[in-house]
């Protein structure tokens, strides 16, 4: 067996991956590098080790005890095959590492390249630190302040949209119709210009929010609910937000109303249940509930999903999806958590869905909603 | 062993990614997936598994035979542990499939829990699709668009840089002191206005351009030269461009145009022997030998690398650096190669760096070059 167990708990780590795009090296590390590099964490010790282009800039910001030079071990190991695998067992045995932890996501290559050369390999699944879920105060420090920013891109947007006119319908801006595309461009920016990157941003109108995936396309329609789905990161912290509120130009039909403000009250509900010791899967269940009770029913209509069919919440924070879902699988909550809570409601029938997403940290007097933009369908 | 060979080529394929950052799995699909997904290549048919919200634009856009449901599979599994590889291994059985090639980077946790449930499991080293360095014309123009953007965009920045005026040595703007940073954004903005993503982008003035990684901060100066690199991603299609220019606000001392005309004649010695057949090593010692002729040493001074200690080049597609490399290590250059000729030479005594880069295309009339903007240090 080589899934993890109390015993490997206690073997060194080894990661090799660029800490851009994997959360645990940047977690680990706390040094932006955009290609793989190796971190050896023994018991009391983190070491990795870099490439020449990187190594100053390694040793004068990583989190680490100790920055060894890839060429040096280049240099060991002359004769031999010149792969990074290769400097990575000259470390190892240098170090006395025989058995080794890695995540659930390290290269296969990577690992039978090093059990070719003896080392034994265990992996270990997600969440593979078992404190990243757990946010300090300075990482609820740095979720604040990106989620600070999303709000008042959220609020630029809102600006767009209230001061719109409309003309047979459509949302007509100072530089023409209004459209998804446009909307979108004009939250990058924003974002971009405050040091935060967002991509598959969602500006969905009418139908189009039916499909909780559906970026949105083309031009936006008064009397219909829009759904903006905002997830930036910050370059300078690499933490996340996740913010959707939708709005729509109104007046709006009472039956858009109805839908919105049952979302808003299965919001307000979930947020008042999420605290310490608590299970995700009750919350939902609840919210799933609350819904069925207020008559939004939720399944297959015409082939297509329909109602409340993805899941209340999850966790994020270096990474936009991480540790604990809210969903149907059982994951309790605990003290530190950084999650959202984000029902919504989609028929296809009705011609526009719902969703209202806010970001909750749990503290031990329950919760505290970082989310302060207001929640109103009509702008 | 498990590594690659001619027998594990017959075997099928399973990629478990999402094609956002897994080029392997965008490159084999042709969709845009930012979950991870499930994709199985027999001999002459490809499926993909994917989860509700995907499956209805995976059906529409994904360029496979055949896409399943993974909540079918999940269905089926009942009674079993529901995770993702039990619905994998559930679909093998299926299509009786007992061995299996995996890329490098398959996730090691999921090829130990494939093992455990029979599945044989083999790898096989970058390149994993063996056609993906080989650029078809479809891709070629791709990497031609997003290749005319970059050059529009430091166009651009060329512009504000040479109406600048010099206060006290420093550049001035009409918004103040025109700073690394300023630039950087004014490069991010203009190509995500044209659907274009760029990350990591460096203006490095004077000494900081010595450090070939360094991205450059802080008010730039006239009289020395500014690095600019910047290699963005076309969200429509994937491909990234990959262009440096390196320039100055006049006058600037000899000792730099010297410096940028040796490194100017190398690129071009460079790009004239690019060609099918040829090896890039000897592409790189050639540059190489040219820069120490002139009298350009490479090595360790005051314990930090000056001269020429990078690649000459790199291959680029849907990946920032994949093959070939042009560079120390033996490789081929084909026909449909796209490659980078970077040389650069750095010395943080004379106080300044140049690097100037190109796209080429590798022809069966040697090579293309797509980058035409002009390479002028004092603007």
């Amino acid at each position: 067996m080589s899934s993890f167990d109390s015993k490997s708990n206690q073997d060194p780590i080894l990661i090799i991956a660029n800490s851009e795009n994997d959360a645990d090296m940047l977690y680990a590390t706390g040094i932006f590098v955009p290609d793989p590099f190796t971190l050896l964490q023994l018991r009391d010790r983190k070491i990795i080790m870099m490439n020449d282009l990187e190594i100053d800039r390694a040793r004068s910001q990583a989190k680490v005890d100790e920055v060894v030079s890839l060429t040096e071990y280049t240099d060991k190991i002359k004769g031999k095959e010149n792969s990074l695998i290769n400097s990575v067992v000259e470390l190892l045995h240098e170090r006395d590492v025989h058995t080794i932890l890695v995540p659930n996501r390290f290269p296969f290559g990577y690992a039978e390249q090093l059990r070719d050369r003896g080392i034994s390999v265990n992996y270990k699944n997600d969440p593979f630190w078992d404190d990243r879920p757990l946010k300090t105060h300075d990482e609820v420090t740095a979720i604040s302040e990106v989620s600070k920013t999303t709000e008042d891109a959220l609020k630029m947007v809102f600006g767009i949209l209230s001061e719109s006119t409309v003309k047979n319908g459509f949302l007509q801006g100072p530089e023409g119709q209004i459209t998804s595309e446009y909307i979108r461009r004009q939250l990058h920016i924003f974002l971009l210009e405050r040091d935060c990157i967002a991509q598959h941003t969602i500006v969905a109108g009418g139908i189009q929010g039916c499909d909780p995936h559906n970026e949105g396309k083309g031009p936006l329609k008064a009397g219909e609910p829009i759904i903006i789905d905002l997830f930036p990161k910050s370059t300078k912290t690499g933490y996340f937000a996740d913010i959707t509120r939708t709005v729509a130009k109104g007046p709006v039909p009472d039956i858009f109303l109805r839908l919105y403000d049952t979302v808003l009250e299965a919001q307000q509900k979930a947020i008042s249940l999420v605290k310490p010791g608590i299970d995700g899967r009750v919350i939902h269940e609840s919210i799933n509930n609350f819904f069925k009770k207020q008559g939004y029913n939720t399944g297959l209509s015409n082939g297509r999903m329909q109602g409340f069919f993805h899941g209340t919440g999850h966790g994020f924070g270096l990474e936009i999806h991480e540790a604990p879902r809210i969903s149907t699988i059982s994951q309790t909550l605990q003290v530190g958590h950084a999650v959202t809570i984000e029902p919504g409601l989609y028929y296809p029938d009705l011609g526009g869905g719902v969703r209202i997403e806010d970001n909750i940290i749990i503290t031990e007097k329950n919760s505290v909603n970082l989310t302060k933009i207001e929640k109103d369908l009509v702008l």
